[in-house]
């Protein structure tokens, strides 16, 4: 049997073709929270199968892993998906958790199905590689392939994700109304809070992109409030020097602090497995407030464009982005592979083990080049307790010691 | 002296001027909350003395009214606002309250100011009325015009306030996001609130021409929760039929509701004077959640767009409206009228005594057609308690009922 | 039979329902060119006919009047139109022409129609009127409502068309793209042509909510090129005051001047029976050139947005627009009124009989207020050969003048 | 001297800085055509300048390499480039070629200016080496560097280019306009010409990223219109399939056609001495209508949306973008390299000696694998005449012979 695992391997259409496309039944599940491009994806599966390989019968499975267990599915065709890359969402609906491997792969063999298209994150990505091990255990000709979907861009190896360069866009939008709010009220200040719950990409690229804010803080850069070289201290001094500010924190920022005033609340989680964040927008906000109430008039306007973001169609790299993804994922199964996530490597489409995925997450590498071009824009501190990183001045001096 | 306060002329330009274009010392000042549309009347207003009256002298008083007691004024010209139009804001700055009715005189005197546009709510309306009785007290020949502002359109008399139909527009972003959540995932409900504290102009509007709202909530319209014919039926109703439903809230409804639950918060009130309210939206949410919790599981995703509303440029429709209003009022203050406002009555620009549009609010009349389209929009309940209007029903008897 | 033609009344519900639910066989089509909303006003018909009285068959016409001829017709329901409104064009197609009376009453007959929903433009209301003549004569009880297009908002009596509103709004895309091009190069003229065959309330408004325009040609308002107070002169002073302009010309206007050089133009008719234009835009552009050639060096940017305008979705305002329009026309037809139009007249909703709406067209009124108010905003001459209206100036002498 | 030209080198910031800060008289010019994005070059070069290196003295040339001879420089400081990068176009203005070497490099003494950026082109980057070589000549410490523009995307070694990306994105606009067209018409045909003069990235990315286009046609790919296998026939089975279609196409595709049928064309150039095109998309449209007249009734619509793309302000990504590049010219120039363009190679920010960027265009490898991606999306045939390469089909069998 040439149906195969394997570490990496260049994607693309193959010479022998594995599967009659009469045989073919392809199913299509999406998991976990929404992020722009899910329509795209599923509208290029069904396209490159029907396409480029003449399929004719592709499932859509409703409402994320659970649906396998539901009584109907929806037939999709070119017809169906036409359209649908232009409406943000997934139309096949979706769900956090609901994963029972031994169910889920009863179903697909009761239903006859031998290809399984999983677009999910993280916590979804674990599950396909359960339901290939069992589907491998039960000697099952079905393949099993990932799309990644993680709107934080903090999959590892895989060089972006989809979805995330159209969130960068959008948030431009909350940035630019903090931004209003902040310049036309007296010691106005306009936070927003991005997507990036172990990770600030977003919040990193938005503020880069947008040349508005004057604060970015991350979960990768620990930071802390009071005394001397804190964020209040900063805030005080951006204040009087502009007269208002912007700041961009990204929702598993400054979780520590937020864990230390709240302990119990560290070890919810929600049914994908997530720890369960407090809104540290609501939380920095208030402490703003709370430091400066005696010290002057603040302005301060809590913006939380998270649903508006994550709910938008993709735009058009993204759509790029999404269609090259499926179309990999389409040839590689059609070609034999199986157990794999596709992903962009090094510029190259590529197919990836799913434990290559799922082993641990990308992270802002705070000593990096990117970081420092950030820091350097916004001109705000590093917020290191023992100075060991000097803030950027104007003599170019630290990018010595940052090793660039 | 023809000077003088009247109660409602046509609005334009007269045959006679009343001011030499060399000896106006004309300044404009911004109060209250964001608006779409501030800078282009700031900008007309400019353009206006400028072009068509050759005034060379115009003053921009920063930060709302107490600007008047700082030691700065913007100089304002053709090129300083030639641009402004296209930005969110007021580039004058804005802020709520600080009115000394007599520290303003004095300051319009030692600056030798004599003309005063002042760009405000109903609040800063009711200022800029004791104004001009403080400078007829005092004999100046200063002349003192108002351009009504509120979002919410809630002003009597007049057609349309500027800001509004941006404000309507932009609202759609929020409830397209809302309804991609709400059929995403299981029983999915989007929740939005929009801004209205005593009308639901911008949310009915919003809801009319989203067509994907399941029911929207007015001050204007008291609804109540629990029991038969009430709002958490309807939702279980609504969920039950399509697994899904969008709920657009103003923000001053269902107070009679939440003050229940909490009777000392009724009395704060902000620094223009406007009653406090709590968050309507994440009270709503909580109390469906709670509701829901043992029945089934709700997706609820609680949406407050205002900041990311307000501070958007005005749209082609209001900058029309604002060029006019603008125009309109200096045209009125050359001719030599004094102590108006300007709006649209009846679609023609008019001059207005203060008084008249701060005497009272606009609101949403249910009895009237506007409602009713939305109900039939909708096919929402009416949430009256004793039924006596029947719900919309499909034989139409509902018309007669409402005396159309 | 309480059928009827009649004069004027406002829309709404009525008391009495002069159709049975059961027996309805509604039809709608769509005539002419593009124009938003188009798929919005479909959608609210089968919405208002589904919700508000329980009808069940409603066929689709597809690709205008002439596919009463054909075989097939698309069925509508609350499905298949749910998310049209937020697509351009119209999803049961569109023509111009077509119109064989005798033909489409006998397919109306064949089918067992007995609703007629007609949107389209003058022409096609036009059609509306002898199909309605037709059905009378024929004596079947078959009522036919027209709702009148046209993105050029000239149809007379209405206050306002529905699409206009966006199409207003979309051509500020175009026109910022003339002022960027126009004022990052030497003297630079951004040109850019709008709808607006016969009246040139298009470009008007999009003049006035733009404020980027320094000349605004329509048809109503003749212009002469050559010669003291001509457009090349106005160009010639304005590049040298500022370095750049933006010029709006209406599609229909300067057609005198054009078939002077090119007199055979002037009999084509398109299908619908409009005359056929020649392309003022490239004719205007190389008349400049020419004009400036050994003057100075122009950089003249032609835009032609007319398609990306006509082809968008409605905004928010359109959508209402089209939401009432609609609800009236199913009101008026469930009702038993006969052979009319709706339309919005000093602010109600209206039935009109046909006749009224096609006898003439609404055409912009240049000793108006509207007019004398664009000319105030981009201060360009009257271009009137004989000096009989003076230009504005900035002592507001030309107030009297135009007896305001 | 340690100012020197090299070869390839890893951008960013270095320990030693060659310029003392006071010392530095800076200035920036913008050449050629507009390009999403040059405001943000700008600003982000004054930034760099001023935050990072407490520079004081930067001017802005006016016009492009013009501006060097006029008597006027604009004075460029963090508050006059704050909202720049907000706006379309160049504040500095631009124009085509006006190079004159030695009249540059003297105005360039005379102001004392020791720091030259250069935004611009392939032409422009050639005047650039031109300037440094006799800067070089002149033996002045005066640092010349290169910012690469070409929306295009078509300058050699660099990964991209700012602006693209907005390009491809604005792009959809006309695209989504020209299908909305399409389909609304019986055998509608939008046609959407988009830049492109040597090479075709922006129609290949557009057209991937819209999934609504049928046929892409890109100056590397040549194609035929009569005949088997040619356009027509593709045109008119596609019409016969699915009513309607679009089509994309490169200012620069079919010029041999285009040549053929208009000799005297090929010689014209414009002042940067680019090849003066005619306009493909009038020209096909034309030829298309010829071809069909007596087959069918076509409706083709022609869009051109050229100047409504070029002159947005860049998005988020290419904010960023922009900003990494105009960060590592400034550091460059400060560290004491000189005479060379910056670029992202391989993911790197990088110096690159002005010849590697202009001695050759990057183009589409049509047998690389993106074009075989379009063409299995569009599904249409590779106009081959000699049919050496096989048409996309259903069962996989051409990825072989193409060599994937």
């Amino acid at each position: 049997m040439r149906m195969t695992q394997f570490l990496k391997r260049r994607a693309g259409p193959r010479q022998r073709v594995y599967f009659d496309s009469d045989d073919v039944v392809a199913c299509i599940v999406t998991c976990g929270g929404l992020c722009p491009g899910l329509n795209t994806v599923i509208r290029e599966i069904v396209c490159g199968l029907s396409y480029m390989y003449g399929v004719k019968k592709i499932l859509g499975i409703e409402g994320g892993y659970r649906g396998f267990y539901a009584r109907n599915t929806i037939d999709l065709d070119l017809k169906t998906v036409n359209d649908i890359h232009k409406r943000g969402g997934t139309i096949l609906g979706t769900s956090r958790g609901g994963h029972d491997t031994t169910k889920i792969v009863d179903s697909i063999q009761d239903r006859g199905i031998n290809q399984v298209y999983i677009i999910g994150g993280d916590g979804s990505q674990k599950g396909a590689a359960a339901i290939f091990e069992e589907i491998r255990r039960r000697g099952l000709k079905v393949a099993v392939a990932g799309i990644p979907k993680t709107i934080d861009n903090d999959i590892p190896i895989i060089d972006r994700s989809f979805g995330f360069d159209t969130a960068v866009e959008e948030a431009q939008r909350a940035i630019n109304a903090a931004h209003v709010e902040a310049t036309s009220f007296e010691n106005g200040i306009g936070l927003v809070k991005l997507m990036g719950r172990y990770s600030g990409f977003i919040a990193m690229y938005a503020t880069l992109a947008s040349r508005d804010v004057d604060c970015c803080l991350i979960p990768e850069s620990p930071f802390f409030l009071e005394s001397k070289g804190g964020l209040f201290e900063f805030i005080g001094k951006r204040l009087k020097e502009n007269g208002h500010m912007v700041i961009v924190i990204a929702e598993g920022a400054g979780q520590d602090l937020l864990s230390e005033s709240n302990e119990q609340s560290t070890t919810l989680k929600d049914a994908s497995g997530n720890k369960l964040l407090q809104d540290v927008g609501l939380w920095i906000s208030q402490r703003i407030k709370d430091h400066f109430a005696k010290k002057m008039t603040l302005n301060l306007k809590y913006i939380d464009p998270t649903y508006m973001i994550r709910a938008v169609p993709s735009n058009a790299s993204d759509n790029v982005c999404c269609t090259l993804l499926a179309q990999s994922a389409v040839h590689g199964v059609m070609a034999g592979y199986n157990g794999f996530t596709v992903g962009l490597v090094n510029g190259r489409h590529t197919y990836i083990p799913f434990y290559r995925i799922t082993e641990k997450q990308n992270k802002v590498v705070i000593t990096d080049r990117m970081w420092a071009r950030l820091l350097s824009s916004t001109n705000q501190p590093s917020f290191m307790k023992h100075d060991d990183i000097h803030e950027p001045n104007h003599s170019g001096g630290e990018a010595g010691a940052m090793n660039w």
